[in-house]
């Protein structure tokens, strides 16, 4: 039987990728309250913010103030989302020390998303890498529709190779390689991450896998037999708005968690004081956790 | 990358475990439906009543009538539960031409589930199995408890694997584990299967996963990995009462099934016809698929 990593990172994305996506907006007492609960349960890697355009994402507004009134706990990193010199301007502003940099694997999804070529994105990108590092701050890179996107279908490893090889080359202390439409299925992604792990060694890949077909919590394991030991998740499986049929977020923090606990791969997060962050955040939303470990779960505190 | 392999048998357990488990009762009428329209998407093998109490177990009242009734359709077997002799006098009353028989890995649990302890379980399961035999059904057995029991914990990997070895050696075709209270994870699932299949090789064994913990597809797969090739499910992920808190029912045969096609492993479902008829039946039960797959499936039909 292959052996798994002894140790887990999470990387907790419910405060952005989740909340970001949620049919609901928080206002940024609340998302400070998220982030801090997390934190308090072990969370030692937690996204934020985004600074992008409040228009266009309303449920990211206030994160330079957010991230300016954040009480930082000793050992917790707190990446922000930037997408261009403006966004990396305020992440500046507002003293972030890690952000993340994000290009898709699709021409089309890049033209959407980002209003430009794959390859105008990561000239774009480059540069605020490097400016981002100049100034001192971490960088890590998210590579989106590493499987398929909505608008192309399948995409081929080999772009996924060469794009994850880039980001890798710019700096970025790892790349998050996205499941966008939670249409992988784990012998894929292993298939996926095997190609991928030929340009840049898993050391230095995340998984990011969405829940949208079942597939979350198989796809992490599946990664883990081929050497990724960082993880993507939200709390609740938040990101996917209930009214929105079909739409389903990032796999829940607490089912990867008890996962690697069956396992015993140490991941540092208590998994109890995790589910009672769930089953709050999503009172605040008004709706109920994604996960099954939220409603599974028995807590003395419930 | 390990191998998988080349054909998976899925064993539809919906219109008995899943049906059993809900609060809603169905008619016979729906439940020959369902039947049916389970063998026309695909399903080989449906577990399609149970031989026992209506008093103890309403839902699977007039399992009789519904054999006899059934329209066979050529290639497909519809086995029944059978728990005792008199269970079994009613499986060849309505014409069976195979049994499942189910004993638990638990003390605890096969007292409160059967009245009897495990050895006097097994005990009485090898006469129903030697009769059933005798009189030329096929015997398919089940071993519940496998990861852990919900009254005694752990369940020990030894005492699965005698179990399992002492089904086989009664005539079982096939020993279904059974992962009852869902806890299981994808690293124990394999460490499980490895043990059992020191005494029964893994051709002869099936993995029968619940969704409880949201662990069904990854141990699924962790199982294949392992060797097995045989999986039970149930379409919609019948069995969890949506009524009942923190329940849940067993793996969707609708995520399995998309998993094993990401995988390009033959199962000869047809997806879109099993998607339809999760949404049916969900529709007949006036609740919604446990599924991901089900949600997220665009059908032309729908």
């Amino acid at each position: 039987m292959q052996s798994l990593p002894a140790q887990v990172r999470i990387v907790e994305v419910g405060p952005r990728d989740g909340l970001q996506n949620e049919c609901v907006a928080l206002d940024i007492e609340r998302r400070l309250t998220l982030i801090d609960r997390l934190a308090a349960a072990g969370l030692a890697s937690i996204e934020s913010g985004a600074f992008v355009s409040p228009r266009r994402v309303p449920n990211m507004a206030g994160s330079v103030e957010l991230m300016q009134r954040l009480q930082r706990r000793a050992g917790v990193r707190y990446p922000c989302l930037v997408p261009n010199e403006t966004g990396l301007d305020a992440a500046l502003e507002a003293g972030c020390d890690e952000i993340a940099i994000f290009a898709a694997a699709s021409g089309t999804f890049s033209q959407r998303n980002t209003a430009c070529s794959i390859a105008e994105s990561m000239q774009r990108l480059g540069v605020v890498a490097a400016r981002a590092q100049a100034a001192g701050l971490r960088v890590r890179g998210y590579l989106s529709c590493i499987i398929g996107c909505p608008y192309e279908g399948p995409v081929p490893a080999a772009t996924v190779a060469t794009l994850a090889a880039e980001l890798d080359a710019m700096g970025c202390y790892e790349v998050s390689l996205g499941d966008t439409t939670g249409i992988g299925t784990p012998h894929a992604v292993r298939a996926l991450i095997d190609s991928v792990a030929a340009r840049v060694p898993p050391e230095r890949l995340a998984g990011h896998f969405h829940d949208t077909w079942g597939m979350g919590v198989a796809n992490v394991y599946a990664a883990m037999l081929s050497g990724v030991s960082v993880f993507d998740a939200s709390v609740a499986g938040l990101g996917g708005c209930p009214f929105a049929p079909g739409a389903s977020g990032n796999v829940a923090t607490e089912d990867v968690v008890y996962m690697l606990e069956g396992a015993g791969v140490h991941t540092g997060i208590d998994l109890g004081r995790l589910v009672d962050v769930a089953r709050w955040i999503s009172e605040q939303l008004d709706r109920k956790p994604a996960s099954h470990v939220a409603r599974a779960f028995k807590s003395g505190k419930d």
